[in-house]
């Protein structure tokens, strides 16, 4: 079965941000990184993602749970594009929970030393389509 | 309304699939890109994309037309993570023509002289995910 690498570095983003560890979490991403934090709303750089994931830990009450489900990788020109079904538990504000399946679209670079590092964090995957932003 | 250079580079790699100008066409891919050709094929390197190119022309007898709907781009890390509706047009081998729709994922990696090469092409977009390959 599928056991690239990637796969682990995401698991342990998923739980530095389960553990609030955003320091680990930032060792992940490259210096001019992206994330989509919603549909319209993307930030670039280090530091402002480590603030927009701080933001959205503290929305859902530290109690946001992200797991991952199939992957595939796809490598190429250096990069490579992983494609994975992410599960969202989180607080639905009313005392109960909601469970969501998201298929991301994640890009890694590898670095000279061969690390993998995080150029583009976009876990709505080809459902931006569906919120044209204009 | 979205005017991204990236557009302009893929409309101009859909014309060149349209004419048979694979020379054209390879010029905007990186020398070690990568081209899902379907589901579990991935095909590696240049020479090996102008052939998988040339049979899929070949296959639909030089009849496949592809056009470009919706389109956003994600920049980050020195890459480009292209979402975009890709309408496709080819005979069904009955004397019937097929229309489909697929939500394309591309990587684009600008190189030091700002050029954008292609590193991956992912027409399928996440739905990868739906052909498991084990």
């Amino acid at each position: 079965m599928h056991s690239h690498p990637l796969r682990h570095i995401i698991e342990s983003c998923d739980v530095a941000i389960s553990k609030r560890d955003f320091d680990s979490l930032m060792d992940h991403y490259s210096e001019d990184a992206a994330l989509v934090v919603k549909p319209g709303m993307i930030v670039k750089g280090k530091e402002n993602i480590r603030k927009a994931f701080i933001a959205i830990s503290d929305y859902f009450q530290d109690q946001l749970v992200v797991k991952q489900g199939e992957m595939q990788v796809i490598e190429g020109g250096g990069n490579a594009l992983v494609i994975m079904e992410t599960l969202l538990r989180f607080p639905d504000g009313q005392g109960g929970t909601v469970e969501t399946t998201r298929r991301a679209t994640y890009v890694f670079r590898q670095e000279s030393d061969n690390r993998w590092l995080c150029a583009i964090d976009n876990s709505y995957g080809t459902d931006l389509l569906n919120a044209e932003i204009v």
